[in-house]
């Protein structure tokens, strides 16, 4: 009866609300805002180049906040657009927190119904691809409700225009007749700026199109240092770490979404994985090359391979020449294959033991519990309420 | 910047914000929705006289939420409005949970500063009326996050549509800009419904200006449970206690406002009473009588002293007779002073110890974390999220 959230939340990873969301253009850009939104995303990317200097050299600095809904198995299209990224961030030594938003599939029937297998397998996808529970705190937004009460005095931050004014707020309504949003998807720029802030973290990565919700939370944490903060502020402004997530196509050529069963799982086996590429969409032309703009289908599966093998999408393609679609799609096979073999095989074995992972969550729950709980007690105090 | 919440929450007492905002034609009214909202009064008036014979037979039955905002001393307007009644449905062996709503109260520049001290004063007026801790919960909405969770799952129920149509949210838009209200005061009905609901409250005490609150509280209850609630529901739908508050003025005439310094607080002693008493505003015509629409100043008094003696209002007018202003004024100070004066000598005795009242609000503060804690729980569950 009410639509749920449409957009990715705090991952550039393609979701399958994303894709239906991101045909309607925007009103934003309809209304001339286009020029200023790139000059801003230049500026960001500016930005992250320095904040990629400065966590190689103090990683310590740093603590991210990212995360996904649990809408079932991760895919290619997830791993190489951001999870992989988290992982290297994990690994320089910065602090994660990695959020399972599970209030955001309440409007999602096959997720809803799943809730608790998908967010184990969600877990488990972590593990597999080395999210480390030593270093990164993986957590269920329901589970944390000092987190979610934050919702409250930053909603009193924020004004309604400024509500509307969100992009992914303002799709929705495009989407919909305005009246019958949720009240949930209304508030969601704020729920983000709860789930960012709980933790302090000072560093989200993301791509372009999370930049007005980051700078909505950016404004939650300076309103609410100004006026609660005194000398101390409470919350850092979170900077966004820019992410070059490389545009994957599903095998039919169109974004990779779990519902048109297009995308590569990391569960999927060697050769499940070869029978959906050995299906992929190409073109006539036997001669491989990389030229996203005019031959989508086959250059996507040159970067897959790319990606897979550390090398570059010229490389691959210089490298099967006139061989075709099926070299192509052998190559690729075989480097998707190779580069998952490490990954399924720890996920098989993460796999064989549900009370573990079960473990894993409530571990992470309670840190992340322990966390939130210090920050509201400090924003009580900040907000002359902790009697 | 953002204005607050207007309107009274969980009770039918007059506040300072209510009094702004009730002078506002409402919006509902002037589309002619107003013969509809009288119906509606008029059956839930009806359903409130079953109502108290079944508490009489009853009242382990029910369960009551109520609660006020910390905006300083309570008052007359208070005491009469709805204090007097909660007292007695306490004693009648209801049970009752009082939240104290300081997240209402952020805009306010004066609560927002005096806060503890503003809270601990309404435990204080509530222990010196009859509000018994040992059967009555007296929480602060602030310090219960199980409580503010609850907004998520209730916001992803009520559509922007139906939070808008909210009279109070309506009065508020009507009030400022549209862009310029809080995000906080737009969700308000939902807050209402999670303050409720949390302790699976069944009844509300209440004006008929939160009937249309109320109504919401019951859709989020009723819409819970068809979604998530299988065979057996997790909320009640919480009926009205439609009270019949008095209308008392302020001794200016004009309705009782602690910023207007025109009203008796409970916490006066008797000189300041018979000061403030003194300088009502009254008429010219020296026979008193009880006639409100044409005499409102010289009734509302006739009608306290009747209040206060237990006694109709007619009686009262009957005994001075002809004894003009000087003579009503100086039966309603007796009145006065005589009711309050056991609540002041109890007032007086539990302001000696500060510590005993910040105990009595935290052990109702764990009470309320408890029971917010176990609905929590059950309302994970429901939804499938209990990992």
């Amino acid at each position: 009866m009410f639509p749920g959230p449409g957009g990715a939340v705090l991952t550039s990873a393609p979701t399958d609300q994303e894709t239906i969301v991101t045909t309607i253009p925007d009103i934003a850009t309809l209304a001339g805002e286009a020029a200023a939104e790139t000059s801003g995303t230049a500026t960001a990317r500016a930005r992250s180049a320095v904040l990629e200097t400065l966590i190689q050299r103090d990683p310590g600095r740093f603590r991210i906040l990212t995360g996904d809904r649990p809408t079932g198995r991760l895919h290619l299209g997830h791993y190489f657009g951001t999870l992989h990224n988290r992982v290297r961030l994990q690994n320089l030594g910065v602090e994660t927190f990695v959020i399972i938003a599970d209030y955001q599939v309440l409007t999602d029937r096959d997720a809803a119904e799943n809730l608790p297998e998908y967010v184990e397998d969600l877990v488990l996808d972590y593990l597999a691809i080395g999210v480390d529970p030593a270093r990164s705190t993986i957590f269920a937004h329901s589970a944390v409700p000092a987190l979610n009460q934050l919702l409250l005095p930053f909603l009193s931050l924020v004004s309604v225009a400024e509500l509307s004014r969100n992009p992914t707020v303002k799709d929705e309504i495009a989407h919909s007749r305005q009246s019958s949003v949720s009240g949930l998807m209304f508030t969601y720029p704020a729920h983000q700026a709860a789930d960012i802030l709980f933790c302090k973290a000072n560093l989200v990565p993301a791509g372009q199109d999370q930049l007005p919700h980051l700078e909505l939370t950016r404004t939650v944490a300076r309103r609410f240092n100004d006026r609660y903060g005194g000398a101390t502020p409470v919350f850092p402004e979170p900077e966004v770490l820019l992410s070059n997530a490389p545009l994957l196509l599903g095998t039919d050529g169109v974004k990779m979404s779990k519902s048109r069963g297009n995308a590569v799982t990391l569960a999927a086996d060697a050769d499940e994985t070869a029978r959906l590429i050995r299906g992929a969409k190409t073109d006539s032309e036997r001669h491989i090359t990389y030229d996203p703009a005019n031959r989508p289908e086959v250059s996507s599966l040159v970067l897959l391979a790319a990606l897979c093998q550390g090398r570059t999408a010229q490389e691959v393609a210089a490298g099967i020449g006139s061989g075709g679609a099926a070299a192509l799609k052998r190559t690729v096979t075989e480097a998707v294959n190779d580069h998952l073999a490490p990954i399924r095989a720890r996920r098989a074995e993460y796999g064989r033991d549900r009370t573990y992972l079960r473990q894993i969550l409530r571990d992470g729950n309670e840190r992340a519990n322990a966390v939130a709980d210090a920050t509201l007690t400090q924003v009580r105090s900040a907000m002359n309420s902790n009697y």
